[in-house]
């Protein structure tokens, strides 16, 4: 494809990643409305860049044909939560929304990947209308506390910038420092439910 | 109501309209990506301001448990055209949407309001997803050209500024430049318009 | 130059932009909170698209080595106007700001162009802080009523889309349309003189 | 003063957190543009709420007439960055800035609270265009780490929660959350500095 043709490949990618935001983020205003806190920290959003699809369709042999289904990941949103049990409050509330469709839920925060990696990941499909009628799209929405998010800027930035190369003492030493950073998440929670419980005595 | 309940209120009739900004940009996005000319020039959005609300359930003897049918401009929507017959092709593709459901037109085009007003309003049923569930939302959308939104404009602030009370012979000078205003919109559509046929020439 | 260089250059110009509109709009909620009213409608503002740079080089035959002191409409910022007086209200205010050095003044809204273009060019130096230091960048602030906007929108959305290429009985019917258009911006000033005056009585 | 008066009062710091986010966000493109990496993460700001200053002026007893030069963070901007020594970079590029004077530097980073909170504060010196004339406001530039931020918010919802008021032991655990947070911020900066031996051996 051409570039030309990318940019209108990619208008309802964008068209879901902005009402996305506006719907999270609204979320969270109704939130701070009722009770004065919200699980829902700051949402963002972005289109993948094309020469990352284009790198990514290689190193998966994904063909033209098939990116729509295969790559789930074109439109991405992003919720920070302060807490790690508000993952599963923002989980639950987009679970029961009529407005998308979940197909796939992956819980990388139980779970973390290998490079120690945590996040709530939920794979939706998003109807968008375009001028020929609607056009039904996957989006990724990432959901993460804070801590976690700390975590995978310095990853992704220390990957971007030195090319993924680098030795495998420091590799585990990230992973390490994502085990510690995962315990002063468990911490945050304990002291919360802590105080929680000296309040209501 | 006091102040915090109508902020409560009013919650989903702002999420209403940042999703219909959202959702009528990237119908100019799209168009401008396709052919580089978009019938929609620009869109604004508000939801009506608490006094402005309360002064016309007095007004129009508006019960308060009427409010969410009775108001059908709480959230409202404005697209700016350039041409005259951008509205009618906007006002189709609204029609084609599914996900807002039009409740009733009203077209003020054609029929212009006694003061000279000129807009096509259009009532919707929005869907917001709100904390415990689906809620329907009435909003209006009004489409009109850049001169009929040079009109009401000015209209709007003469009557704000001056309280709407200013002598019959001026009203009657508004409604002539209102007509005049009109024709200058349809001079614009046949000039375009007989572009078109020297070019196809 | 390749793209990469011009995303480079146009850095400050986008920076010069984003803070220009800013700081305009910022007038506009300063006179609502005052009074209610204000000689700011809305404001817009872009950066020139580098393939219009590049074409408008060759027309005026600019050399590369001369574009920041010979173009200054590279960084472009538009403040819209409910009434003709109101435009020099808003260039009165420009002028006795701080942050920016006026260094030329076009008045096409009382001498307008042969084409029937009515606004005020106001040229400006203005400073942005750069990481390397500051850097002085030249913008343009077109000022204008909604109704030259009207004119001006559709004349330039007529070029656009035809090449410039049309015939010349359009050409005057244009031009006529913005006598028209102009008569009517200044009805509209009438009406508001004589509702003032009205008043007062 | 009323509600009335309290917004007038407050236009000025809003249209100061305005300029001062576009500006610092304006910083970050520029490292992007230029490295594809920037020490600034994101960059948030806010007026504080009304409630905030008058509580703030009882407990600190500030008369209403040294608000100006006693309250410096009413105008509010929070900048965000990866690593620690990220932190001192955009100080220095803070430093250096001829659109805003440094009127003091708090390095709460190295010098923390007895709380545990870490984060360098500068307050500065802005002058913004008001209808009648430049007026210069006091801001507050807090930069942090995202790890900072992390134990910042909590330990802030923590207090609005539960209104300040909770056990010794937990404030403690608290603040040892907080050695620990810190610690792992070293071992990110520690972990990227060793990369970048490693690469250039």
């Amino acid at each position: 494809r051409m570039v030309e043709d990318w940019n209108n490949f990619l208008v309802p990618y964008q068209q879901a990643v902005d009402e996305l935001k506006v719907k999270l983020r609204g979320m969270r205003t109704q939130f701070m409305r009722t009770s004065g806190v919200s699980p829902i920290e700051f949402v963002t959003g972005r289109v993948k860049p094309v020469d990352s699809i284009t790198e990514k369709m290689v190193r998966r042999q994904v063909d033209e044909s098939r990116i729509e289904q295969d790559m789930q990941d074109i439109a991405g949103v992003r919720v920070m939560c302060q807490f790690v049990e508000d993952i599963y409050t923002v989980v639950d509330l987009l679970r029961k929304r009529t407005d998308m469709t979940i197909i796939e839920e992956r819980d990388y925060v139980e779970n973390e990947k290998p490079s120690g990696y945590r996040s709530y990941h939920i794979v939706v499909e998003y109807p968008v209308q375009m001028m020929n009628g609607q056009k039904k799209i996957l989006a990724e929405i990432q959901v993460r506390t804070l801590e976690m998010n700390f975590w995978a800027t310095i990853e992704h930035a220390l990957n971007y910038k030195f090319d993924g190369e680098f030795p495998e003492d420091l590799r585990k030493r990230l992973k390490i420092a994502s085990v510690k950073s995962y315990e002063l998440d468990k911490e945050m929670s304990d002291i919360k439910k802590e105080i929680m419980k000296s309040q209501t005595k």
